[in-house]
């Protein structure tokens, strides 16, 4: 994809006062909404040129390929913008699971009078991360 | 559901330096992912007791009910928080549809080589919000 169509995505873009745009990300299989993440404009033109999840993270203040550490990568399909431009939606196929706990999904507790626990597990975190933790 | 209850969600909830939280809103019929707002600790109650999406609007600095003037409602189905407990996901009944430029979804354009309009239009945004606009 040309610089200019990627130009034109990222200058409608909303960005927030620290250069974020908040990104939906859901699973092109199940329709389950997996994560919600952040993205500055190097992290949108790295996933678009790679077709990989890039995020950025607000804690460690730096670019994250989704699934560096783990493996557990998403490979984009489709990517949306909402009326206003300051949300993305991305459509990724999921390789194993989304959430680092070892859930599929990062929504796998519902609220039903208390919180219940209703995700499915794929891995075991600690088997996964066992290497640099 | 009791007070208690309701506190056990708001206060596992990280609530950012504002006091709100992002919410993805999915369609409990069609899985797609209608749009995100952000939800105060009132929003979030308000919706809870009302089972009405209630949301915390950043421009108008107050708590809005959704579809207060288009009546284009969410009743709420079921109510899930992530892993790091800083978003919600809200599951809803969607009532004519969720975009107030009369798409049904707030996502309805998709960013291939360009953006290109793909969501379904449902009302005519001009004849839902004349009477105030």
């Amino acid at each position: 994809m040309s610089e200019d169509k990627i130009n034109e995505l990222t200058e409608i873009i909303k960005w927030d006062e620290k250069g974020l745009v908040p990104c939906v990300v859901q699973d092109s299989k199940t329709n389950e909404v997996l994560m919600l993440a952040y993205m500055n404009k190097e992290a949108l033109t790295k996933t678009i040129v790679t077709k990989k999840a890039h995020y950025y993270s607000r804690s460690r203040q730096k670019i994250w390929l989704k699934g560096e550490e783990s493996g557990h990568n998403q490979i984009v399909k489709n990517i949306y913008i909402d009326c206003d431009g300051d949300t993305i939606l991305l459509v990724v196929d999921q390789n194993v699971g989304a959430c680092h706990t070892g859930y599929y999904s990062c929504f796998y507790r519902l609220f039903d009078n208390g919180l219940k626990i209703v995700g499915r597990k794929v891995f075991e975190e600690s088997e996964v991360y066992k290497k640099t933790k």
